[in-house]
C-alpha cells in the first residue's frame, strides 16, 4: 500500500511552526498537503536561519513532503482560487491571528458554505475563543503563562524555558490529532468541524501532576532541578567524566542491583535506604553515596555497567549523539534528503510508526521551492488549462517556481 | 451530536501515563474506553501520589471518562475473556515492555487472527524494534537520552530535565494520532493495523532547529537559560517584583513599543539596537538596558502597561496562576468532577477542540473505581449471562467493584 492517508487533500495556510508541524505529520503519512505561500517571500520560516546555500533548514525540516504553490490571497483572483481549492479539499489549516482570515472572507463559516464536508483546524496562541483571544503569542509567550517554566530548572533556582518551542510544537500534533478524530467523524454525518488549538492549552495540558500536587497540598509546585518527585533515585549524578549520568531505580531489586553494580553492595543492606520512601526521606545521604561511588568512572563506562545489569540509566546525550544513537538510527529516526540547492540535509523522522497490514514506509522528499507546484495544482486539481493560468499569473494572483 | 468519536471501542491495558494520556484523549472524545486493570491493585499509578482520601489524584487526572473492568491476564480464563473482548473491539493499546503481550499469547499477530479490523498500538521507551527494543525506560531516561536536556538549562549551567515528563505525554499523543490516522486507513481498506510508538523516537521529534543548527555549525547546541537563539529580545527579565517577566519583541516595530512602554523611547533610536540582527550582536548591552528599565515596576504592573500597547510578555505563571488565569478558564482547561470518594477533583482540560457542526463539549466523568464496570461490560459487548460471569469470578479471572 501507499502511505495510510493517501487520498487525503490539504490546504496548508500555515507559517513557522506549530501548524507546519502539523500538517508534516499528515505529509509524511501521505496526504496531499499543498502549502499556499505568498508571493516572493513565502512562509516566514523560508528567512530563518540557519542556511545552507541560502536555503533555510529550519523551514526544510518541517516542510518536507509538502507541495508549493504561490497564491496572493490579497488579491481578488487569489481568494477565488483559495475558494476553489478548499471546494476540492478534505482539510484546511491555518495559524493566522483569530480573525484574520474571516477579515479576508475565507473564514470557516465562508469555506464551510461551499464544501460541508472541510474540515477546518486553525492553531493560534490563545484559542478561537476567551478574552486573550486576538493577542499575538510566541512559544516563550505561553510556557511562561501555561506554568511549565514554573516546575522547570535548578532547585531554588528561577524558572526556565523548555529549550525547544514545544508550545507550537505540542499544539502542532493536537491538531493532527484533531484532524484524523473529525475524519473519522466525517465518514459516519458526511459533515467537515472547525478543529481550534491554542498553544496555551497545549501546555495546560501536559503539566502532568503539578495540578493535582497544588490541589492536594495548596503549595505552588517549584523547579527541583533533575530530582525526580516520588521515585528515589531518578536523577542525575556527576561522574568522572564531564557528563553527568541519568539513573532511574525505580524499586528496591533495581536499587539492590544498581548498588551491586557500583561496587557498594553494602548500601542495599543500609537500614536508611531500603524503601523508596526512606530513600527519598534521606535523600541527600543517598544522593551523597551515589555521587562518591560514581565519581570512580565516566558516565560512558557507568552507562555500559548498569545497561549490562538491567539497570535503567543513559547518559546525557549532546545532539550529535543523538544522531549517532544505534537505536534512534534502527528507528528511521534520522532522515536525509537531497535538496536542489541545499544538497544533503539531514532532519528527524516522523515518530508515529504505523506497520502490521497497514504498514507504511515514510518516504522523505525535500521541502519544495516555493511556488514550485503551482502550475500542477492548478491543472490536477482544478483542471485549469494555460489560458486561465495565464491570466491569473498576469492578474498577481500566483507565481510559480521562485 | 454526541462525542466526535462515538462508536468506537477501545480497549485500554494501558498502566500509568502514555497509554493513559492517549485514551484519555480518546475518551475525552467520545470513544467507549474500556480499562483492563489487574485485580486488587489495578494501574500502578493508583498507588501513586498524592491522594485525597485514599483515592490518588495522579491516577483520577488522566482516567476520566473511563470504564474499568478487571481481569487476571495470566488465567486461562482471563485471557481467552480479552481475546473475546478484542473481537469486537476497534483499538487496543497497551504499553508493555515488547514481548509481554505475545508471551501472554496475546500479541498483535494472534488478535490479528481473530480480528483484522483491529488497531493494536503499542505505547514502549525505545519501540517494537531496534537494539534497545526490550530495554525498560522511565522519562528521565528518554529525555537523557534523546537530546533535549542538552539544550534545556541555564547558560554554561548543566543540562535540565523538563519539570513534566513530556517524554510519555508526547508518545501518548502520538499515540492516539496514530490510532486515529489508522481509523481512517481502515475505511479504505478495511483493515487495522500496528501502531508503534516510541518515548524516545517522540522526544526526537521534538528537538526543532538543534538538529538543523548542529548539521549547520557542526557544534552542540547548548542550554542558553531564557535567550532564543534568533529573536531578540525574547527572554526574561527581572523586575522590581521577585517575579521575572517573559517579553517577545519579534520585529521592529515591536521593539520601537516596547523601547516606548517602558519610558526609553531613546533606546529605539539607538543605532546599536535598530535592527534584530543588532541587537542579537550587541545582547548584553541590550539586556542591561531593558532590565535597569524593567526593575522600575513588578512583572504584574509591567504585563498589564506592555498587553494594553500590544507587546507580547507574560508572567511567569505559578500552577495556581494558570489555574485562574482567565484565558485559561474561558477555554474550558481547567475541569472538577465529583469523585464518589475523593470528592470535588481538578483536572487539566482536553487541548483538542473541535466544534462547528461537529460541534463537541466534553464531558468529564470521574476515574472509575477498580473494576467498576466489569458487570456491564461483560454483559454489555459479550452479552454474558450471570452464570457465564459467576464462572469466570469463581475462576479468579475478573473481579467486579473493589
Amino acid at each position: 500500500m501507499g502511505g495510510i492517508l493517501d487520498g487525503v487533500t490539504v490546504l496548508d495556510l500555515t507559517r513557522v511552526l506549530s501548524g507546519p508541524y502539523a500538517t508534516m505529520l499528515l505529509a509524511d503519512m501521505g496526504a496531499d498537503v499543498i502549502k499556499v505561500e505568498k508571493p516572493v517571500t513565502g512562509d516566514d520560516s523560508r528567512s530563518f536561519g540557519p542556511f545552507v546555500n541560502g536555503e533555510s533548514v529550519y523551514f526544510m525540516s518541517v516542510n518536507r513532503n509538502k507541495r508549493s504553490v504561490s497564491i496572493d490571497l490579497k488579491t481578488d483572483e487569489g481568494k477565488a482560487l483559495l475558494m476553489a481549492l478548499a471546494e476540492k479539499a478534505d482539510v484546511i489549516v491555518e495559524n493566522f491571528r483569530p480573525g484574520t482570515m474571516d477579515r479576508l472572507g475565507l473564514g470557516y463559516d465562508r469555506l464551510r458554505e461551499k464544501n460541508e464536508r472541510l474540515i477546518y483546524a486553525a492553531i493560534s496562541g490563545f484559542g478561537q475563543s476567551g478574552p486573550y483571544s486576538e493577542r499575538a503569542a510566541y512559544d516563550g509567550i505561553v510556557q511562561a503563562m501555561g506554568g511549565i517554566m514554573s516546575i522547570t530548572g535548578e532547585k531554588g533556582g528561577r524558572p526556565l524555558r523548555v529549550g525547544s518551542s514545544i508550545g507550537d510544537i505540542i499544539a502542532g500534533i493536537n491538531c493532527s490529532c484533531g484532524i484524523l478524530a473529525a475524519l473519522v467523524n466525517r465518514e459516519k454525518t458526511g459533515k467537515g468541524a472547525l478543529v481550534d488549538i491554542a498553544m496555551l492549552d497545549s501546555i495546560v495540558a501536559i503539566l502532568e501532576n503539578a495540578i493535582a500536587r497544588y490541589q492536594v497540598a495548596e503549595k505552588d509546585p517549584a523547579p527541583d532541578g533533575n530530582t525526580h518527585q516520588s521515585i528515589f533515585p531518578f536523577e542525575t549524578f556527576p561522574t568522572a567524566s564531564q557528563d553527568d549520568i541519568m539513573i532511574a531505580a525505580g524499586n528496591d531489586s533495581l536499587w539492590a542491583r544498581l548498588c551491586e553494580a557500583i561496587g557498594r553492595p553494602g548500601l542495599a543492606e543500609d537500614a536508611r535506604l531500603s524503601t523508596n520512601p526512606l530513600r527519598g526521606e534521606n535523600h541527600s545521604y543517598m544522593y551523597e553515596q551515589l555521587s562518591d561511588a560514581l565519581s570512580a568512572k565516566t558516565a560512558e563506562e557507568w552507562y555500559d555497567i548498569l545497561t549490562a545489569v538491567g539497570v535503567p540509566s543513559s547518559p546525557i546525550n549532546r545532539i550529535s549523539q543523538v544522531i549517532e544513537n544505534p537505536q534512534v538510527q534502527a528507528r528511521g529516526m534520522i532522515q536525509s534528503f537531497e535538496h536542489p540547492r541545499a544538497g544533503k540535509v539531514t532532519v528527524a523522522g516522523n515518530p508515529i510508526k504505523i506497520g502490521g497490514d497497514g504498514a507504511a514506509e515514510y518516504g522523505y522528499s525535500p521541502a519544495p521551492m516555493l511556488g514550485a507546484d503551482t502550475l500542477a495544482v492548478l491543472r490536477d486539481i482544478l483542471g485549469y488549462d494555460d489560458n486561465e493560468i495565464g491570466a491569473l499569473s498576469r492578474a498577481g494572483a500566483i507565481s510559480c517556481n521562485q
